[in-house]
């Protein structure tokens, strides 16, 4: 990048909200799994939509390609510039204002830089529900949430980050603004822009505001830590609890053995809610919006069904609000568990929710056979038919000989993804990490489709280059 | 079109399924209203996923334009092929088979052209709900309503068309095929396409299956039918309702004193559910998973909360399932009982749900002022911010001479829906319509993100041309 341009980009933001030290640029060219290491010369901090916007323009007339980076906390390097490169990185962090809070349509309206559980903190002051829930929400952004279509614990009941928002606005690669930001329920307008925009990894715009739901409060809530004998006791207990607790079920997360083992080994303060080991575990959480006593009921009605049909083994209902944290603290501390007994060759996928058990078997099997002791510490929301499949090495084995052979059992789980008719990325997106494979596993027409979709969108190219889908 | 040609396409479906007699086609050139009439020299009824896509190829080698038409039961046009037009009618009304229930993952999947009615049944046979529920669910078909990204009454809690369904199967204006029929609840893998065919109403490709999620039947139903004295009342009413019920309240509908008097004017067997009139009434549905106890304790918390805040004036509980259907009989005549009242100009908006009493105080008088002696027969799912805002001539008025200030009259409510930020279109689409309006009041570069969308998809322009949005 000649001088010249590098200071037309800086005196867009100015000189202090421009980084070009080298010192200053390292973490953030650096993903959090050290999977991607990418080079910039140039970090800019937009602090307006038409500060963005002018970036853009001045990006589409130079042809320097642009990197929109949030929290830094994805998992599929979408947001690290390309090594050898000039990409430059574009950070929102200084656009984290609130920008209107609306009581009787439940809506908020943000900057895309603002951190995720300020969000939720925002909605809590005002008595509503934010429900995106992820363990990296005290660094991630709003807009990297949309941008990754973003899922956590809650989308059981609230659904994704697609489901949490209704209108956004978007600086496009020329540089033009978008002001989709609408509050509607039902706009049936045209073609569907803002759910093309979210879920696209800043390949197509830069997402720079959104509208966001608000949900009542629950005012009941019962968590339930219970110990199962099979995968397929778990599958019937979900469906059983579906059906009696419909939306009011809000957790329903899944843990195998070595998870829960690891977790009470390495995580301080956590112990075993039951009083003997069981090979699979459900976290089951209730949330009832009238009152505390209908989460009581649903609770008792769906454990004695399930109790009376021989699905569970053993189960603790939290008795406190420190309880049902903790019980919680457990399942959420299960990734961080596993770094204290080595590498981990991790698989974020989903199956159809029928197909879990079936596939926990398959994939265990395939896994051993090719890797002997390797340690399965799968874990997620079986109720979205999502499971970060984990697998922690043997022990004793060789970290880096085990990290090397990551392509090699991805090949073997993905596989098996596919025949049960699920997919290779549930929640952290592509980026880098799974754009060839996406192309190899999809149909050739759905992956030019998304090439039209980009060079339509993004004709120079100029778009957060190279992820989710190559240009050509 | 030339003989030649139109046997090449007859011979892909066969003789029997293909029509040229002008009087078995002239109901197809028609839409329900009356607004538009189009012309076509044939229709094709495709047999299967394979037929469709010969016929796609075929239309792209010949550059022939077609017209994809479901039920026939759209309201603005989308469906009509163009007046002195060559363009082909596409009817996949053959293809209406069950291709799959999955009750462990809650799925059914269906052939397009499959009648809205016969999915419900199929759902209720297996113990399920589809929870999609309009008016014309007799005759319209599950690709229609994918295509117009169908609304209804049930949207409040189980939300349109895009929420549910979960895959498609698509035929591309090549002819190509897009295999998409997934059942994941979450896949995180490139631009969403999905979304992108549903609600484009079939100008970019052709759905010719689907996914559909099924949901638990609801254990505990009540309805009421609540009279009020302001618009406002029934907005506090609706919060109350949500803070109270959350997703349990699946249905909240607003109706004016004008719409109920036609009603019980003109369909046989409806009465006023309330000993006195009130100038506003809302029918409000709470449905429970659990039990029945549950939906009738939040109904009385709800109502006594209301009545104790001085929110209604009279309300009527239903006290039997024939009660409760009466209820609702009586809402969903609303636009029937309009006819013999003479001429009705429709609009189906939106605005957000906290600017319903403004938008409806100012749309009322802005209409009176141009229209003297209009009646006000507004109704609609307050819930979803959505109000089907019907206006009936004045008593003794011309028809024909009311009818002509459509656009008129259209252009003073729509400019009070965009000053309170709504939508022109919030469940009906844009078809032939509302598609120059839609161009004047949207921002420029929406629509030229829509053209590209629709030149990257269909770059012969012949998927259903001139709908939505035009080519150039």
């Amino acid at each position: 990048m000649d001088d010249l341009l590098r200071d037309r980009f800086i005196a867009i933001v100015g000189a202090r909200n421009a980084v070009t030290d080298p010192d200053a640029l390292a973490p953030r060219l650096v993903e959090t799994r050290g999977l991607y290491k990418g080079a910039s010369p140039l970090l800019l901090k937009a602090g307006s939509t038409e500060e963005v916007a002018a970036i853009m323009a001045l990006a589409t007339e130079s042809k320097t390609p642009i990197v929109p980076q949030s929290g830094n906390t994805g998992h599929v390097g979408g947001q690290t510039p390309r090594p050898q490169s000039t990409d430059v990185l574009l950070s929102l962090e200084r656009m984290n204002r609130l920008r209107e809070v609306d009581l009787a349509a439940n809506t908020m309206t943000v900057d895309a830089g603002m951190v995720l559980a300020r969000a939720q903190e925002i909605a809590t002051e005002h008595d509503r529900l934010f429900p995106l829930s992820l363990g990296s929400q005290g660094s991630c952004q709003i807009g990297g949430n949309l941008s990754t279509n973003a899922g956590g614990t809650q989308v059981l009941a609230y659904g994704n980050m697609r489901q949490l928002c209704l209108g956004l606005e978007v600086v496009l690669p020329t540089g033009e603004i978008w002001n989709g930001l609408r509050k509607l329920k039902k706009d049936n307008t045209g073609y569907d822009l803002r759910d093309l925009f979210i879920g696209a990894e800043g390949t197509l715009g830069v997402i720079t505001g959104a509208v966001l739901k608000l949900f009542p409060r629950p005012r009941g809530r019962k968590v339930a830590f219970i110990g199962l004998d099979s995968s397929e006791q778990a599958l019937s207990l979900f469906e059983e609890a579906v059906s009696i607790c419909g939306n009011a079920l809000t957790g329903f997360e899944l843990m195998v053995r070595m998870g829960v083992d690891f977790t009470i080994r390495h995580i301080p303060g956590v112990r075993d809610p039951l009083a003997s080991p069981y090979p699979w575990s459900v976290l089951m959480e209730i949330s009832t919006s009238d009152s505390e006593a209908a989460a009581d009921a649903m609770m008792e009605t769906v454990l004695g069904d399930a109790h009376a049909k021989g699905l569970i083994a053993d189960a603790a209902i939290a008795s406190s609000e420190a309880q049902a944290r903790a019980f919680w603290h457990l399942r959420e501390s299960m990734s961080e568990a596993q770094k204290p007994e080595g590498g981990s060759i991790k698989h974020d996928v989903s199956v159809p929710v029928s197909e879990i058990p079936a596939f926990m078997a398959e994939a265990e099997a395939a896994v051993l056979a090719a890797v002997p002791g390797a340690r399965i510490c799968a874990f997620g929301h079986l109720g979205d038919g999502n499971i970060h499949y984990n697998i922690s090495q043997p022990v004793g084995a060789d970290k880096a000989a085990f990290i090397n052979r990551w392509r090699e059992v991805n090949a073997i789980v993905h596989a098996l993804v596919l025949k049960h008719g699920g997919s290779i990325s549930a929640e952290h997106g592509i980026g880098q990490l799974k754009r060839d494979e996406l192309a190899e596993i999809r149909p050739a027409i759905e992956i030019d489709l998304m090439r039209r979709i980009k060079r339509a969108f993004d004709p120079a190219g100029i778009m957060n280059p190279d992820k989710v889908v190559m240009s050509s």
